[in-house]
Formats: structure tokens, sequence, C-alpha cells
């Protein structure tokens, strides 16, 4: 049963160590196949060079497992809550990436500073509120879920594919679990660069509209001329 | 004697540079066997790469030599005063490394600043009053173990597995040697994440005590529900 | 055709992730072959790892394709107006190379602040003005090399063979593809140092004019003496 | 010809890279031979790759080259110098590794802050003054080796194994070039570790007087006990 999703879920997984965006075992990708609307997730607390595609957990998206012997991620339900509210999008990716995880201790969101970003988010990457003690005494990673969405109220999640959950660390997205872990690295990149740009100039402008909207079109949408023509 | 406890401690001092903990033979790991009251120490001064089972010395936790040939670790009677005065410990890790060092330089405990710290340590990581004149020219390294354990005075060092020692460096510990170093791991990730939390926002406060509860409850106790069922 | 130069070129794209100056696809090498007016370029969007000299693209000046199956780099041409007006230089590299990128994001230039700068750069590495909305939304990619160009009114590109361009990243470039490569690294060595050097002392000035003079001419120009006689 | 000691050279130089501290050729090491009073140093602008035992200079300590094809390192008058007025010492390396440059850059010795700095080094690692211009258009790197012999009017260069050149970078001295090297290691890590130490607290003071005593010589002189007897 989805095996090429599984393969796709197995492989995101192995690249959060590849990239250098987990440290033991923080992190989880989770891959989601429209059609039969089941959604693929790491089992909790594995080591990523442990794990086969027969670990994985399978679910729909109300969290009835549907196949697998493992504890799907403790984080599920967030995936979950994203999979309903973000049609479109065919992969999550939840790491403690330090940069990025470093801007969700501030409770910032990282703006848009430079084309690295205007190349994959089309704006400021945003950082959720604070979680209210009922949100986190009560079914705590859906709500978190819940609170990603409410961030997004005036965002499109699929021109800004990544946020920064308060307190916490991000969780990203795209339209499989490759795309997403794409994501996840290049969050960390400009994570650390936005940084870096502030402590050179603490009075660095974000880059200008017309730049964002040149780049972020150049590789996305109708009008792209980025890559080779598939 | 003790073999398996000699392995683990074996291998959580190679395990020192594999972490990116050490810079040539600035840590040690010890092992604690409650059963015999004997504990496994590195040599003072061997390479990590050089380092064999039969190499380790035996103590009981007065110091007298059990077995070996090399001098133990000059900072034996620290991880000695530990043992015996945090009960349920079973390996201590002393590493320089460099994220928890400059804040042991700083002189400044690690606030907790997000769920990554609250997944491993119940609140912040302690750091030591300086050490006075007399302490310092007495027995130093057992008045060092003497300062951590004064820290420790309101903090349960079971929920809090770190300090900081003062103008020094970390110790961390855990119910063996190898969770012990796991914690190191951790405790430098959070100590650098903390940092340029800092340098992103200022006046970034700590994480809501309910979340820290959530999270180390999550992982730790009779309620945790991260990872498999052992 | 050029069979020696795409074998450069290939090799210094090859480089930019073996010298940790790219994430992803995000560089490009060219090189230009002064005799037939050709330049040969990486393919747009092809990750390192596959690229073959076939995949290459070769073009004249004004842009025209000669030779190759796939799109140039969306960054052609900017590579081409340095090769028409920066007369001498044999080779472009563009990255997103962080710490370079980073004050690029801060839209300062580099400050000639050790000799290690001096060993390549006569002087401070500019920073260009924002590109305006009519430049942006023009021929974006060839309009930036036209503030690059403006930005060397007064600066000879061969002793400052860098450039950094705002709210983007860093273009470099040398006699050859890589020597381009070279000053790639050193300007990602000398962006980080610079970030150092002010978060040390604040207030730390320029070094001397006539130790830059000593350290630049050291090593270029008709009495250098570093390295061997070739 | 002082085979020994050239083999000594040749490992001391390949372990600049292996250990981080240079890019490029940014780095010589050299040796003295006190019986026969010459010194071996690496040839100007060789990779370390390619360096061969043959490839090394030997030169007498008033620059005569006493065998050897290649041109010595341009800063071979410094490590003279050095060699002349610093008795006892026997290897000398010159790195620009990136965090003890910043520190020169800024002007700025580095305080001992704590007892990694303390093992290695008896106090502040200081800057020389900036050279005037008399000094650098003069016998450049002559005149470099006397701002550093100047540095440390007050300073027993053995208790004190290394030093910050002003706007350029730091030379690293110990009893043999294996030392030497060990030294410079330990300034890297100790010149990361001290701007870490003041981002956190911008007001850490020095470590107490005592504390550095106790640490220094617990490794150093005739009463030091750590490491095994030899």
């Amino acid at each position: 049963m989805l095996e090429s999703l599984k393969q796709q879920v197995l492989e995101a997984n192995m690249d959060l160590p590849k990239y250098g965006l987990v440290t033991f075992t923080w992190g989880n990708v989770s891959g989601f196949d429209k059609e039969s609307g089941l959604m693929v997730i790491k089992p909790s607390g594995v080591p990523y060079e442990e794990l086969k595609t027969e670990d994985l957990v399978v679910l729909d998206l109300d969290g009835n497992i549907v196949e697998g012997n493992l504890k799907p991620s403790s984080d599920t339900p967030t995936h979950r809550y994203l999979y309903q509210k973000f049609p479109g999008i065919g992969g999550v990716v939840h790491t403690h990436s330090p940069w990025a995880t470093s801007w969700a201790q501030a409770g910032k969101g990282i703006p848009a500073l430079g084309t690295t970003q205007a190349d994959y988010f089309y704006g400021e990457v945003p950082c959720t509120r604070r979680m209210t003690e009922e949100e986190v005494k009560g079914e705590y990673e859906w709500e978190t879920g819940k609170v990603i969405v409410e961030a997004f109220e005036n965002i499109d999640p699929i021109q800004v594919p990544s946020v920064l959950v308060h307190s916490h660390a991000p969780f990203n997205w795209g339209k499989d679990p490759h795309e997403a872990i794409h994501n996840a690295v290049v969050l960390e990149e400009v994570a650390k660069m936005a940084l870096h740009t502030y402590q050179i100039n603490p009075n660095a402008k974000d880059m200008d509209q017309y730049l964002l909207d040149k780049h972020y079109l150049r590789k996305h949408g109708a009008n792209a001329y980025y890559g080779q023509d598939k």
C-alpha cells in the first residue's frame, strides 16, 4: 500500500541528518496521498539510520492507523491538521534545525531580506503566537496545527511553505516530502543569514517588494524561467 | 570486573569526539555501578582513539583505585562527589564543548527558551557560583563537586542533568554513561540556540511554564507518550 | 569547441559545493575565451554532481547560443555584461555563500580590516546600490551587471575581484574560472571575519593604507615576492 | 640533514588543514634545531597536500639557505626573529585561523575567561600594536617579529605561546612543531569562546587569578599532575 509514497517518506526522513537538520531524532517527515486520503509518517523515537519502509505508519486524516505496528510520531496530529487545512500540500517536515529554532524561540518571523528567501518564500516566514495554557493542556499537537493555520490567515501557505512555532521550532511543507525537505533546508539557511544581516546592520531594511516579486515569480507560476523546461 | 560498564564507558568516551564535544583530550566520561559501589573512569590525558577497556581505571567512591595501571582523570574527585550526592545517576560526562563553555565563562545559566530544552531539562540549566580561593587551593576537584551540588539545592538533578561550572565548563550526567553523553549533546545544542535567540531578540522571554511541563512530561515520567513502548 | 575552457568551467562549478559555497544549485560559474569572444556557462537548475561538459552552454557576448541543448543559467546576462565591461577577466562566479550574502543583504561593503583581505582585494569590497523598480522589471539580469559596473566607477575590478549585489548576493571574477572560485572562497572568509571583528570591537578601524599596499603588492604586480617563481 | 625535524615540520604543516586552521596556503610551520642552529620551514605558496620533505627549506637564523631548491615562506624572517629572541622554543606556526584572526583585526588581546585558556596560556594572549609605516615599508617580516617580541616585554613567551599580530593574524610556538600546532588549535578555540562569552554577558569578568594559577600549574611545571607520568 502506498509503496511509492513510503519510499519518498523514508528518503526524506533520511535527508534530515544528511542536510544537518536534526540532532538525534528531533525531526519527522510525512507524506500525503490525495487520492486515497491517507498519510505516511515516521514512527516516534526511531533513529533515522535504522528506519525501514515497513516501520512507517499509515493513517487517515482522522488519525486512524491503517497500517503499521509502531506508534506514529507524537507530532502526527499537527501533520494531519496541516493536510486538512492546506489543500495542495503533499509533504510536511518538522525539525529543530538550530537557526530556525532560534527565531522560533525569539518569537519573531524571518523578514524577506534578500533574493535567497524570495526564490522560495513570497515574503516573511511568520512566527505563531504563544499557545495558551488551555491549548497546551488540551490536544496539544492538534492545537499546534491550529495556531499554525491561524498564522496563515492572510498568507497563502503554498507561497510561504514554512512557519516558526513560538518557543518551539519550524514546520515546513511542499507538494511532496522531497520539496518539503528542500524548503526546510532553505529556511535554515535564510534564518542564519537574517540574523547575520541584522548583526552587520541593525537597521537593515526588507528587500524591495518589486525585487521580491521578480525573484519569486522567476521560479514560480506561469511565467517562471528558472531551470530547464519540463 | 565490571566488563559491561567498562564497555559502556569506553564507548561513551569515544562518543565525545564523534559528537564534536571535545578538542584533543578535553573531556572524560565515567560510569557507576550501584551494586558494587564502584566507578569506572577514563585515564588522564590519553587520546580517545588509543583508549582500550584495559586502560580504564576502577575506583570506589572514596577514591581508592581497585583496578588499573594508569592515573585516573584529574577530574575524578568531581565525578566521585556527584555519584555520592546525586543518587540514581550512573554516568557523568565532563567536556569543554564550546557553546556550553561560553555560558560557563559568562557565568550565566541557560534559561528554558523552547521545547528543545524542555524535552530534556525541566527548567534552566544552572551555573555555579565562582569558587573561592580556599576552595581552589584546597581539594580543588572535590570542591568543584561541592559547588555543583550547592547549585542544585532547589533543583532535582534527575530533572536537570547538566550544570555549568563558573569560569570552567559543563558537567552532565544520566542514568548511565550513554544517557549522560546524550544530555551533553543536547546541552551544547541548547547553549548555541539560547545565545542566538537573545541575539535575535534581546528581550526574549522564557517559555511558558505550562509548555515546559507539557514537553518535559511528554518524554519523562508515568504519563510519557513519546517514543515506542518498551 | 573550447574543450579546455569547458573542462575548466566544469571543474569550477564542481568546486562550488566542494568549498561550501553553495546550497543546492545556488551558484554558477562561467569562463570566457578572449580569442573567440565566446563564453561557456552552467545550464540553469542542473545539480553540480550531474553536470557534464556536454551540458555546458556556449554563447557569444550578445547572448546568442552557439552550442548546447540546455538553457543557460538565468544569470547569464550578468556574466555577459561583466565580460564586456571588465577587460582582462576570464571567469565569473556567482554564489549565495552565506557570510558574503549577509553583507549583501545588509547593504554594506566589506572594509579592509586585515591582511587576509589585503592579500586578494586592494581595499573594500563594494556593495551596489539598491536596484530601481524599472531596472528590476526590465532586463533584470542585464541591469544587475550594470549596477555592478557602476559600483566600480572608481575601483579597478582587476584589483577588487568581487562585489556584493544589494539584497542579493556576491559575484566574483578572475583571470580564469579557477581564480574566480579562489576569490569567492576568500570573499566568504573575509566576510565572516569582518563581522566577528566588529562584534569583538565595534570601533575597529580599517587597516593602515601602507599595510594594505604592502600585502597586496607582495602578491600582485611586478614586485611580488610571494610563492615560487614561475 | 635534520631528517627527523623535517619529518616533524612536514607533519605539522599537514596538520594545518587537518585541524581546520587554514584556507588554501594561508599558514606555515617551521621547526628549529638548537644543536645545529638551523631551522626548517615550508616553501612559499606550495599546497599542503603536495608537500614533501625534500621541498622544505633549511636555513640558519641569519637567513642563509643551507639546503633546498624552493623559496622559503615569505614569513621566514618572522620565524627567524622569534627563534633568536625566544630561547627554548623549537616550533613556530603562523595561520589565518578565522576566530583568532578576527581578534587580531579587532586589535584586542584575548583575556583569560576560563580554564580552557588557563590550561595552556598563563593569562591573556596579547595583541601587538599597529606597525608603523617605516616598519611596514622596511624589512616587513623581520619587523613583524620585533613587534611580537615587544608585546612580550612583560610576558614569558614559554607561558603564553601565542600572539595576535594587529590587523594580521596569529603566530604560535612551542617546544617543537607539534606543540606549536597544538597551541594554534587551542588559540582558535579560546578565541571563538571568548567572543561568545562576551556576547552572552558583555560584563563578563576575567577568571580569578587563583583559578588561573591552579589550572596552568596543574598541567605545567614541577607540580603538574595532569596526564600520565612520563
